[in-house]
């Protein structure tokens, strides 16, 4: 596809998404609920059409020698379709921020000020693989008010297209505009382009994906990104740490899914610690490869060296690297040198060890006795997350509804005027 | 300057930064003020050397054959210097955002959540001419927790130096880092190029001045940018405004300061208002030039013509465009096709016809029955302003202490994993 036919396909639907994005900025809250909610039961009603698509994508796939962890993100199945359909009504339940006043002051000369919360307008996401994306993401967009652009990977094309007709199918039923959810309808490489270049037309571009996917967008982007990019997560495991608790925690943070960009990569171990041997053989039983400085290697647990590659690497497998340190000064200043802003953890029954961690640790998610991989919004209480923000501007962190609005300002006056 | 030098030079001052930001987080508010209470008891001590040097300025700015406006603007008195020093002593006495907790919740597992304002970091300042930008946007900067790298213009280059000096030595003098507010040490234009390639060093970047800087920055940032486009900004006049209101609000709104980014540009009066010869009359009467649509030509006014230009123009002077709509509904299509989301207000008695263009004008200010000129950070209640956002992400509207933070989560457990 040619550059300028991509722009020329994604102006006319960001033109769309834009007319449509005024309408649903003032459709009441529970009009848009009632539209998800129509939405879940047509996704519900078309499982059978989703699950044939469904099976195509997978016959490609297998053509194309996907490999099998890509294949199982692709796959649906009715429990899949289930919790999708199920996904996009906790969306509509949701407490909507669209319309709450962040703050109210009177002003000595009379003037009302109210700061609002109104939806960020035109949302574009790009992912890959997981077909639930197109309903998760599309349903969080809507619901805060949004017009979302959503462009799958080439590999879901068709599940991705079944399940966005039967959203839409949903949608219009209840009287508003398809365009509120569009999918581009092209998997060329070109149209990802278009989108980045769309300055003035789409407000905010969420990438979902691997880290190529991120780092194009991150290089590329004329739109404002809300981006996620490593989660290079560290647990510290301060001399006052409780070790049954270190123990659970840190082979629950490292191994309960290794996938997730929530997982720990990277354990510091205080010098003064005294269950560190007890701690690492919890965690290699645990089918989890450590990797470890000279301090950990005299452990003499057969462990294997780490190189000065390992400190800075998000595995996203069962591989942990760990270091000694001398205390949380030293941790703190390894997550500073190594972290990624991401999710960090203290485990230590001390208060003032623990406070000085929080403080200290400059990342989006800062822990204390819990494991990293509650770093989710569902697990924050969110009701579910666009994504998990490593960026400092607009929104840290998980990303929810919240984080898919801006404000404005409203100034009553009785006639005012500026001496 | 060569660009592999300019970003030489912006690595070193950026890593400078980064270490004296992570000692300015953690200051306590006291601290910070009691240091720019110092850095403006500085600035006064050394009113003669600054005189001095802005001395040299004015000289090299005449002989380099400046505008008279521009002069003015590059011009220092006692009483400036003053007002500089007030304006440092009044951002020390503001509120500051930092260690705020946005929102607390416990979950059903007993993780509590905190969501904790922290500083950005280190934030790039690139401004023009008025040298009082120096002593303001440190000072800014500084008390909300970040660090500051100002790049002011050549043309006030002595004068920066001399404000910058006097406003360390205070910092300095209460045992706080000299590199928590530092000045790029050349005019050269290379080293903004290299700001704004400095992503991951720089947290954020905000242009203050011109047109031109600002398309620069917003082209070429590779660093996020907090910026401040055209306010090409609109009253409308409706059917059942107060003729009087109207009057005051519309002259004061053109007139009171035409080169402020708050100042009304385009005028629109909806067919129904009766008094539409006599607000004209006014505004002309006040030395605006009116340029005007056929409906507003037929008033008889010798008003001239506006072009198809005129409505998409900042003209930060004494001339408006004005035209004639019908009703609220046209006010809010023409302010959506030609506005630039920067401050618009509504003139009217008619509760409805206000609540309507308060909840559809889609700009960072939107006002009922008060004048454009109150768009402005002081005027706000905020005590000063960084900048005025028209960009949606982050922060919108004047950007005061809150928007040049961001924020974490604080996660408090007792030993919990996840199922």
């Amino acid at each position: 596809m040619l550059d300028e036919d991509s722009d020329a396909l994604i102006r006319t639907m960001a033109q769309e998404a834009r007319a449509a994005a005024t309408v649903i900025a003032r459709a009441p809250s529970a009009v848009k609920a009632a539209a998800l909610v129509a939405a879940a039961e047509a996704i519900r009603a078309d499982a059978d059409g989703i699950l044939a698509t469904n099976a195509e994508d997978m016959a490609r796939g297998r053509a194309n020698g996907l490999t099998a962890a890509l294949l199982d993100r692709l796959l649906l199945d009715r429990e899949r379709i289930a919790a999708m359909a199920d996904g996009v009504e906790s969306v509509a339940a949701l407490r909507d921020s669209v319309g709450r006043i962040i703050e109210e002051t009177v002003r000595p000369n009379g003037l009302i000020l109210q700061r609002v919360r109104v939806p960020l307008g035109v949302i574009a996401i790009v992912y890959e693989s997981r077909p639930n994306v197109t309903a998760d993401a599309g349903a969080l967009c809507f619901k805060s008010g949004n017009a979302a652009i959503l462009r799958g990977g080439s590999e879901a094309q068709a599940s991705n297209r079944a399940i966005h007709a039967a959203m839409a199918r949903g949608l219009v039923s209840q009287g508003l505009p398809a365009a509120t959810i569009q999918l581009v309808p092209t998997t060329d490489r070109a149209a990802v382009g278009a989108l980045l270049r769309a300055e003035g037309l789409i407000d905010m571009i969420v990438p979902r994906g691997g880290k190529s996917l991120v780092a194009r967008v991150q290089a590329e982007a004329r739109v404002p990104v809300l981006a996620h990019l490593d989660g290079i997560n560290h647990i510290y495991v301060d001399a006052a740490a409780d070790p049954a608790k270190a123990m659970e925690i840190v082979v629950n943070a490292k191994m309960r899914r290794t996938g997730v960009c929530g997982a720990m990569e990277t354990l510091l171990i205080d010098r003064a610690y005294p269950d560190a041997a007890a701690l690492l053989g919890a965690l290699i039983k645990s089918g989890c490869e450590v990797r470890g400085d000279a301090a950990v290697q005299a452990l003499d647990l057969r462990i294997e060296p780490a190189t000065a590659a390992d400190w800075d690497t998000e595995y996203l497998d069962a591989i942990a690297s760990v270091a000694m340190v001398d205390g949380v000064e030293e941790a703190i200043a390894h997550i500073a040198a190594h972290g990624s802003h991401h999710t960090d953890a203290v485990l230590t029954e001390d208060r003032a060890v623990a406070e000085r961690f929080l403080g200290e640790v400059d990342s989006a998610i800062v822990m204390h006795n819990a494991s990293t991989q509650f770093a989710d919004g569902g697990e924050f209480g969110l009701g579910a997350e666009i994504g998990i923000s490593t960026g400092r501007l607009h929104a840290r962190g998980p990303v929810a509804l919240e984080g898919l609005t801006t404000y404005k300002w409203l100034v009553r006056g009785t006639g005012q005027v500026r001496p």
